[in-house]
């Protein structure tokens, strides 16, 4: 079993934790916190040993009567590979550390690509990651994009994406966050960052995005016009999108016409946080018109990119040459569909 | 002076009273109402007669103090022209009562064009409403993509538009609609009727659309991928829109980032109700890549398509055939930018 620590045991951090202690191949040692929050307690509560990351601060949770095990140094010495799950841009500052120990480490999306200098995605290019040191797995959009466009590029190729990113104000916990009653362009100029994001996983598409933020917590949503290569017909892509792993077609008729009803779905899963680790994409979005496909989707922002953190793992400890197999091994240890 | 009455005095129908008001060519011989709501209190204050649409319910505005001048039978006898701003689907009825009366009648956007066989918007196609006897001012939001369009297909030709459309759930009083936390595919199915709304106004232009509703009351919002038929450069867009009457460009580093930043500066103006009459065009969001023009502009949805209305009047009762002219003198009459 190889031994992965969690530096940062957040919204990611806490769900890596958890995906990462359901597989037969992996184990946490520990999990870090910098506060003695309600998140930190549960950590002990569940069994994880709690490390900090600011050795100053024992006595607040000493105070708070939360048993710690030790600090972020001592987890890192003790582990085969760490996940990186601080808040953006802390990972860049994280990566010296980890480079002058020598420990692997995975970061998230919201480090800058340029940063890491390899970005990953389970379906795009898991072999690049093999055996590498310093890897970044791209953000919950960027997943949710590369999730649908490959399969679709694998089927017929892509020729080119435009796709209009409607993101949700904040997760349902975070209450600073708006807007409240607004549409915010996000940014503000045209193309957003996505597109190039993408670029760094599915190295030859062609993709333009604009990006706005809405008052919405549950989920990001996605629209999406491909012009493709080859002629295909709806049904071909309903079928590919059908067959494929971490994707999911879900039909508004069936009472699935928004995110709200498919975060309903979620719960009936009964999984541990109602997460939703699969990419919904509306049936009935689904489109061909002109040669071009026209469909909508949605993003759990808080979970889908968990899975995809198993397999990085996988690859980077050379457990797993073949993506598909830690793809399969990961899904069904987390239940996915 | 021609005599214009008003059908339906709500969200619609109390601004293009007053707008028409606002004419020196035009007045109001009356409005109507269904129910004593403050509506119909506050039409009696501002001096407006006021009709009611079923003769029965006379007594129910006697009770609530409300005093009316008659029926909308009696309404459209006085008449030169009906603007119906009855709720979607009533106009198509009332269309078979002013036939039968031979009343001219202009419907709005929430009747199908089909129903009134002609769309109008006053760039697009103000001549081919010319002593017209019923016309459809086409939707806030089909006015919207008019607006900066129409002076885009002017300057250099349109191959191909894409849009999405993010629309606000309800307006601000309506307490019913959602959603309240959710993006809702609206319709799921790709292209929404926007695009061929479109056409029944810019008759040639080859567009598809993909429309959500989205937790805000404000304005839609709406993305925008336009195909170029002849090269420009973006400052060529910028000095066409800026030059464009009823289009406006915002700036996101001037605090104008959101549209609930946009209602403010509405406020600002000091207009009646803080409407904002233009369609704001976000300046920094405007990018030509690879030739295609991508921006992002928003719709206030109560207010923009009520100078259009007036303009409708004068091309059906033949008080004006140059658009422009009847344009500017709406403009003026209405403190338009």
């Amino acid at each position: 079993m190889k031994k992965v620590a969690i530096n940062g045991y957040g919204t990611i951090g806490k769900r890596v934790a958890d995906a990462v202690s359901a597989q037969n191949d992996l184990k946490i040692i520990g999990v870090s916190k910098t506060k003695p929050d309600f998140e930190a307690r549960m950590a002990v509560e569940k069994g994880y040993e709690l490390y900090i990351s600011i050795p100053e601060r024992e006595k607040l949770f000493q105070e708070a009567g939360i048993e710690i095990s030790g600090t972020v140094d001592e987890m890192l010495h003790d582990a085969d590979i760490v996940v990186d799950c601080t808040p953006e841009g802390i990972g860049a500052q994280n990566l010296l550390k980890y480079k002058e120990i020598g420990i692997k480490a995975i970061f998230q999306g919201g480090e800058k690509h340029d940063n890491v200098g390899l970005s990953f995605n389970s379906f795009a290019n898991y072999d690049d990651s093999w055996g590498k040191d310093h890897v970044r797995v791209v953000s919950c959009n960027t997943t949710g994009l590369c999730r649908t466009l490959k399969p679709i590029h694998d089927l017929c190729g892509i020729k080119k994406v435009r796709a209009v990113m409607v993101r949700r104000g904040g997760d349902p916990s975070q209450v600073n966050k708006g807007p409240i009653n607004a549409v915010v362009p996000n940014p503000p100029t045209v193309p957003s960052h996505h597109g190039p994001d993408l670029k760094t996983v599915m190295y030859d598409v062609n993709i333009n995005t604009v990006a706005l933020l809405v008052p919405t917590t549950l989920m990001h949503q996605h629209n999406l016009m491909v012009e493709l290569e080859n002629q295909v017909e709806v049904d071909d892509i309903v079928e590919t999108l059908d067959k494929t792993s971490r994707v999911m077609l879900v039909k508004a008729k069936e009472g699935l016409g928004s995110t709200a009803e498919i975060m309903e779905y979620a719960k009936e899963l009964g999984r541990s946080r109602n997460d939703l680790f699969e990419i919904p994409v509306w049936q009935e979005s689904l489109n061909i018109v002109d040669g071009e496909l026209y469909y909508m989707q949605a993003v759990h922002q808080e979970s889908d990119v968990v899975p995809e953190n198993v397999d990085a793992i996988r690859a980077m400890l050379e457990i797993e040459d073949n993506a598909e197999k830690s793809i399969q091994k990961t899904n069904k240890a987390m239940g996915i569909l």
